[in-house]
């Protein structure tokens, strides 16, 4: 079926869905996991091919192990099905009201956006996730996963399918678009009128090109070159503690740390210490010449270091003079994600976080709690990096857009 | 200066502004007030040119009239500016806002967007507007207006520039990009990463194009086709009196009705007194077969009409046989601005606003009250059609995004 035929049927689907209630939606989601866990041995077997397609291919392990489903890993989907049935309802929350001086009743009421469509690269898990966050959203999802997990996502969206059909909702609330041709995706992006707004999940590539060619809204996610700038008041302790730990606990991630900046008053006594805390923990450092000298293992930093999201045990390292400094630096290689301070100072601490631009910015904490989950919103359909809608985690409200509901007795202006 | 120099100016004029307190907003907006009033006669001067050009050229005097200023006119933009410095700010709001389980200290704060651009129209009115609107809620602004109002806007940005430089913040703050070249229009829409967000405010044809060819984020407004549906247990008086101010109070206005439906179990009774009214007030109905024979005078109604904004005193016409059909027509022509049921059922009313899709929806009311200034949000800057960010009437928040601020006490994960 062509995308367009695909919208089409979504559209209708999404009809249904905006005024389902929550009882019915979560019965969905309950469905949804269950059939995941009832019909592992076919899931599994189509992911068995696109494992061994993968191999075939030459494809790195660790490629493959994102891609591969277990028996183990499918409970773990499921149960992430029956976490979203225990969340709020977004649809139907009123955000704003009044009764205006005229006496007319103003409700501004969260409703779903529709149709959303969902661009990603290889991991099947998302398939479950996303069409979980959305059909609980009250939306109906267009998903364009990867050829490299053709055969799994086919399996898991029509086991979704039936389950979801089965409890007398829409089939068409989850459909898959076909991943074999460059330019389903295209003709995603152009679909507007029919999908409401688009997510890219993936490589930075792909996300800029989705954001650059399309004319339906996108939330742009992910990219996170994220800094820990350690201020002359830290407590170098905390610091070290926090900059491990934003680098090192999974460097695959957007929340991880990838530049560290020191404040040159106490940059003489950390960064020997950070120095050879990065070479036990086997993190490759790029640092400025007056970092390098520190330490013979020190890769001279160039400029697209600093520019750099390494997503791997590698870090850029520099000292600057004051907070201005970082903020500077932070302003001009960030890329609006998260953004930490360590700091004893609370003048530092304000002037941090009223005056750099992201997404998330924290004092004396890790990056890595910049998420969906540690925000306690119980789920997470990704990071918006931009500012128009969402920024930041972005939970099930942030799946929904709202309507004015105007009430009023005969009134004319 | 090109785009992108105007724009650098502007990212680096936010910065200020972003952590600028209402206060001293509050004074450069008064300052921009009275500015324009003291400097009345440069202004009136130059929009003078503005006006004998469009003469020359044979412009329409209704066109003519949208462009001219007056003395009274200022004072009326003037007080405009005075009554948004009396808004709350709408930066540092705290929307949401917890302590995580982990001790964190997790709020959710509205902070500018840095950098809006606006392209617009022949208003002059626009360029004091939107200044004052993109100031007071921290950002800067690039004003793309039309050629036709050049001398007018150069004027009135000159003025607003002073008396912004006077109170200490950035000139910069307001910058008008040049009018002369269609080129600046698309170096604004491909200005991604310098420029934040782009709101286009105008006729469908612009607001088509720089939906579809800018690569910064839109937010889409205005093109409204809105109905008006009587419903079988509507009170006809009622309906009557909210149709004919939806249609004649303003025509020219996207909140204006442009299309009437009549539940076929009233149609007989309400349509020949709709029908005259009409005719009394000069509206051309374009109607259906069966509404034609009712009255000479009516037109017969296209595919066409049902999707067309008059935006004039011209007005579409079907009879329904069920609320049903009535949403069908709405989904299929409707623009998902503004949506008005006239009935006595609470279940209609309940019907019609959860299940059609619009930006407002409104039970026993006029579409005219679709408006910023009728909400109570003191401003606005255009009315929101799309689903992404803002939807309905935009005030001053809608000009915001938002930033998490985590707070640790050397917090790991």
């Amino acid at each position: 079926m062509s995308v367009t035929e695909l919208a089409q049927r979504a559209r209708v689907a999404a009809r249904t869905l905006a005024t389902a209630t929550r009882a019915v939606k979560d019965d969905a989601l309950i469905a949804m996991a269950d059939a995941l866990v009832t019909r592992t041995d076919e899931i599994v077997r189509a992911n068995g091919l696109d494992v061994a397609a993968a191999r075939e291919q030459g494809t790195s392990e660790s490629i493959i192990d994102r891609l591969a489903l277990t028996p183990a890993r499918l409970v773990a989907i499921a149960d992430g099905l029956r976490q979203m049935a225990a969340l709020a309802d977004p649809v139907g929350e009123v955000v704003r009201g009044s009764t205006l001086p005229n006496g007319l009743q103003l409700r501004q009421v969260r409703v779903p956006f529709g149709v959303v469509g969902i661009i990603y690269e290889a991991r099947p898990n998302v398939t479950a996730d996303a069409a979980g966050l959305t059909l609980k959203s009250g939306n109906a999802v267009l998903l364009r996963g990867s050829s490299s997990a053709a055969n799994s996502n086919a399996a898991i969206v029509e086991v979704l399918r039936e389950a979801i059909a089965k409890t007398g909702l829409p089939a068409d609330a989850v459909q898959l678009v076909d991943p074999s041709s460059r330019e389903t995706v295209r003709d995603l992006m152009r679909a507007r009128g029919l999908v409401d707004v688009l997510i890219p999940r993936g490589g930075a590539g792909l996300i800029r090109s989705v954001v650059e060619d399309s004319t339906v809204p996108v939330i742009e996610t992910g990219v996170g070159n994220c800094h820990i700038y350690v201020d002359d008041t830290a407590d170098l302790d905390m610091a070290l503690s926090i900059l491990l730990n934003a680098k090192t606990s999974r460097p695959s991630v957007c929340n991880a740390a990838e530049s560290l900046l020191v404040h040159s008053a106490v940059a003489g006594e950390f960064l020997p210490v950070a120095l050879a805390a990065f070479r036990n923990a086997g993190v490759t450092v790029h640092g400025t010449p007056d970092v390098a000298v520190l330490d013979e293992a020190v890769v001279p930093a160039t400029e697209e270091d600093f520019a750099t999201e390494y997503l791997a045990l590698e870090i850029s390292v520099a000292v600057v003079d004051s907070l201005d400094e970082a903020i500077e630096h932070i302003t001009r290689y960030g890329t609006g994600h998260s953004e930490a301070i360590v700091t004893g100072s609370l003048a530092a601490a304000n002037e941090f976080t009223a005056r750099v631009d992201a997404a998330a910015v924290l004092v004396n904490a890790s990056t890595r709690f910049v998420d969906g989950g540690e925000f306690g919103f119980g789920a997470e359909i990704g990071i918006s990096t931009q500012k128009l809608h969402a920024r930041g985690p972005m939970g099930l409200p942030e799946l929904t857009s709202t309507k004015y509901v105007v009430t009023g007795a005969g009134h004319t202006r």
